[in-house]
């Protein structure tokens, strides 16, 4: 059953084909370990290579939008036995497009912590239960569960996993683990639909993104939300201030606390894994940013601001903290606290206005683990290179080690439609000093809302950011996959190098524009030389030679044998030769 | 008169109206100072914003590419007195392009040095002397003619300036300096023509590139090169070896330094005023590159290995050095002294054979600088983050402080096709750490030829770099133009903001994609939050509101003033409402 006013089902687009034509060579596979299945995406390698097992966020393929994912952790969920599951407090009135029985039914229930209870993850961590989530992390991360468990025990790591968001593949979010991205999607007044945000977050999670924010504030907010969550394997975070704005027609000086709450239990009951909650724009911050050349540009930030400037006191974030903390706990939302007051500008880095703010943020935090409530920090925003490290130092410390959760930052403000490249390099740069999570930024920054394209280059870019970050931190496992490809890059195994890489698809593109043949692919050489000559062909020879000769390349030299050396003169004429 | 084996001119393009189709609200200004008159980028703004001027690099407009560009040094060479021209040793004997008078009468000349003298910069820096290139590049800079000479006389800076090309725009290469970026075109036998590679020039340096290197390997390499010259506002670098190589079929073992030599000889005369030369890759080192995953990648160091290889000698370009350093003294060419053993690989970086040769272009520079000529060292190449600055640390003390120019670094090889971003990475952070000069890396690196908009991803990747960096070494002018755009940005001036980004064109259709409408170009909004909310509208209210009421915001808080805020309550309803 459903209430249709519209006859379409919010998608167009088949899912199921889109992993295996964006990743040729590629195959989902599922990997036992501690006692649950994780997905990983395996490269088949050429030449007997072993194959590669890379992370992988796609989610679950062949299913129909309409119903939504498979319930991954329902079972784990209630085997708890800490939930009390019921109907909703706010559910859809209302479906615009239509939906299949299985789905509304889904949104029609709820489930939240039994009375006096705890249902977060950093509650059982604490108790030293290592949950199916914990497991599910530490094989996705190839880490021992125990590590996982203690990270998250210490505020160091989060696994933000709200217990009606039984469609989720667990993930941890902590500077222990492999650098993580957020792809940010949500419609505006001004543009996108329902099928258009879904579409979008089936294709960022296939790209890579780790976690999704659905940043909406249009029309049809709670149900596009909806369709998001049952369809999303990332966790999926929201400011719910946007929707409580929408509540009071826009108008920040009419919001107030109980429309807010109500907003935050609507989302928590929908699914919502973790929530932006700028509750750190105090009202004696404010007076900080006039003198600033671009103020408050978080658009959270100014919602506040506003309210705060409107009615002369304290912002109800702020003074009704303790309540928020008490409703995410019971739905395990965990915090990302929002940086209201981060800089929009390279002039308006590391003030006085955005480090009081993040003093607030670490006060925060340690209210919010009171609450046994999962908690991240967010941080900048436009910051040049040497005044990224400061962030994240102080960050540390005045947070107490929560993990970090940074927009960029941007390193330069004088090229838009660059600034997935102006904020790559400071992401990269801040996810090696030990930022847990970069959230993307398209090219279409500051300048409209990002498309499908936008949306694939910001997650390309951000996986470049984190894998570099990745390999900085010296991550056990980062370096496996750089070699594998590089080794193939160097053996001449074309397609292995297209199918290790971020984007297969672009890379044989890129290859073929100048040499289109099939043959091409065998080829000891690439257009960017010639056939005439190639350097790693050239390392090859000088390889062949030591070792037909059975020599070591060293040794040859060290023996100083005129006559070999000869002979490697007739043996170096053997070109791959097309051209004469 | 002209040989002709073609009916067209080497160019199908307009570049007079490319500039002003780049960068609408531009326009080209010649600033008079230190007695020469230096080209510049003048943006105009709106709402009497004072006009920002940037370093430009697009050269003079409005001249027929069959002519070349006027020869603004010519006069500047001829009052020193201590040339002598003279016709070419290595004309070009046929033209395969039909060619006016003026260039051929111009390509039959050269000028060198008199007898026993030196005509380079350093020569003049050291004797105490300000040369109008020297004073050009002050004003460019906006410094003292006298931190110029300095710089160039410590061997820290180097002004790349060929007596044979006279049409440069002299730019200086130092890390007290504006960070500069190098764009490489070139054909290759597979691909290109004469008239893309021109093409390819003028595109990049439209766009910033600083300098270009002409690596091609093709057919027709010293006519490209003379059409490339004649029409290159910036300096031209090379390495000869691949022309060397040409002439003998490809075969290096059959290299011999008179072969070299005369291709020096040959270049020196057309003009071009860098070369890099692999002369640190030693017979001793190459061994050590036998265990790496990806050997040696450098063209140039893989020419020479086999060389090396082959005949079991030192390197003729290491044996020869002197007399290198002899002809480019002759003609004021540059050292770009190759890292050929450069890593090609992530895990290949920081080894020992990239470190020895390092160390033997530190040995190379204090040759070449005893016989007055210029050096900059090369560098690499793939190196993850956290081993960047040791790279830069090592050639500040082991070269003296003599220029760093690396290629990237790549900080991840997981992304062909994205390697622009990959490595602009790594590149603004080397910028950042000292390095005077980023060759750029397009998005088809490692997979075939840039085409021109590859050149463009390429050089708006690393302007992006080398002004972050700029940024954060502080460099007194960077700032300025973040400030502008930010300024522009915060007061809604989309045109302003448009046309001070690097891209402008750009920057406008990806507003546009959402909000073409010319009137939303005098907006208070944009489409990523759309017209009913926005928080730079938010904080402009604040401030609005502090000087309607004549007072400062900060004031407003600390007197309390209950009333101001219910006045504040009803001024902030003034929003930017279409849509309801």
């Amino acid at each position: 059953m459903s209430n249709s006013n519209g006859p379409s089902a919010p998608t167009t687009v088949d899912f199921s084909a889109a992993f295996s034509a964006a990743f040729p060579g590629s195959r989902k596979v599922y990997v036992e370990q501690h006692g649950v299945r994780v997905p990983m995406r395996e490269v088949e390698l050429s030449n007997g290579e072993p194959a590669v097992r890379l992370y992988d966020t796609s989610g679950p393929e062949d299913h129909d939008v309409r119903e939504g994912l498979p319930a991954l952790r329902r079972a784990w969920i209630r085997a708890r036995g800490d939930v009390e599951e019921a109907p909703r407090q706010f559910p859809q009135a209302t479906w615009r497009r239509e939906v299949p029985a299985g789905l509304s039914d889904r949104a029609a229930v709820r489930a939240r912590a039994q009375a006096g209870r705890a249902v977060t993850q950093l509650h059982y961590a604490r108790q030293g239960i290592v949950t199916p989530e914990m497991a599910f992390v530490a094989a996705r991360e190839d880490v021992h569960p125990e590590l996982v468990r203690s990270e998250v025990a210490q505020g160091r790591a989060i696994i933000p996993a709200n217990v009606n968001h039984p469609e989720l593949e667990p993930m941890v979010i902590g500077r222990r683990f492999l650098v993580k991205i957020n792809a940010n999607i949500g419609n505006s007044v001004v543009s996108s639909s329902i099928e258009e945000e879904v579409d979008k977050l089936k294709w960022a999670t296939l790209w890579g993104a780790d976690t999704v924010m659905d940043l909406s504030t249009g029309r049809d907010i709670h149900e596009t939300r909806e369709w998001v969550l049952r369809n999303a394997p990332v966790p999926i975070g929201t400011v719910p201030l946007y929707q409580a704005l929408e509540k009071v027609g826009g108008r920040p000086e009419e919001l107030t606390w109980e429309i807010y709450r109500d907003t935050l239990i609507e989302q928590a009951e929908q699914g919502v894994d973790y929530f932006t909650v700028h509750a750190g724009v105090l009202l004696r911050y404010i007076p900080r940013t006039a003198r600033r050349v671009t103020g408050i540009v978080s658009r959270g930030g100014s919602i506040m601001a506003k309210w705060c400037l409107a009615h002369h006191k304290e912002s109800f974030l702020y003074t009704h903290f303790r309540e928020i903390c008490e409703i995410m706990r019971a739905y395990d939302v965990s915090f990302s606290l929002g940086d209201g007051l981060r800089p929009g500008s390279i002039a308006d880095a590391n003030d006085e206005a955005q480090f009081a703010e993040l003093r607030t943020q670490g006060e925060l935090t340690r209210i919010a683990w009171e609450y046994d409530v999962q908690v991240m920090n967010e941080g900048p925003g436009h910051i040049p290179m040497h005044l990224i490290k400061a962030n994240m130092d102080k960050q540390l410390e005045w947070c107490d080690e929560a993990p970090f959760y940074t927009l960029g930052p941007l390193t330069t403000d004088v090229a838009p439609g660059y600034d997935h490249i102006t904020s790559a390099i400071g992401a990269a740069m801040i996810g090696w000093y030990g930022t847990a999570m970069l959230c993307y930024v398209t090219p279409k920054e500051h300048l409209g809302l990002p498309n499908r394209e936008d949306v694939k280059a910001g997650v390309i870019a951000y996986k470049i950011a984190a894998h570099a970050a990745d390999l900085a931190k010296g991550h056990p496992r980062a370096r496996e996959w750089d070699d594998a490809l590089s080794k193939a890059r160097f053996e001449f195994r074309w397609r292995d190098q297209f199918n290790l890489s971020l984007d297969p698809v672009t890379a044989r593109r890129f290859h073929d524009e100048t040499l289109p043949a099939e043959g091409a692919k065998l080829a000891h050489f690439c257009s960017m030389c010639g056939p005439k000559f190639c350097s790693m062909e050239i390392t090859q020879q000088v390889r062949d030679y030591a070792a037909e000769h059975g020599l070591e390349v060293g040794a040859a030299f060290e023996a100083g044998l005129d006559e070999k050396a000869q002979q490697f003169a007739v043996a170096g004429q053997l070109y791959v030769r097309t051209d004469e």
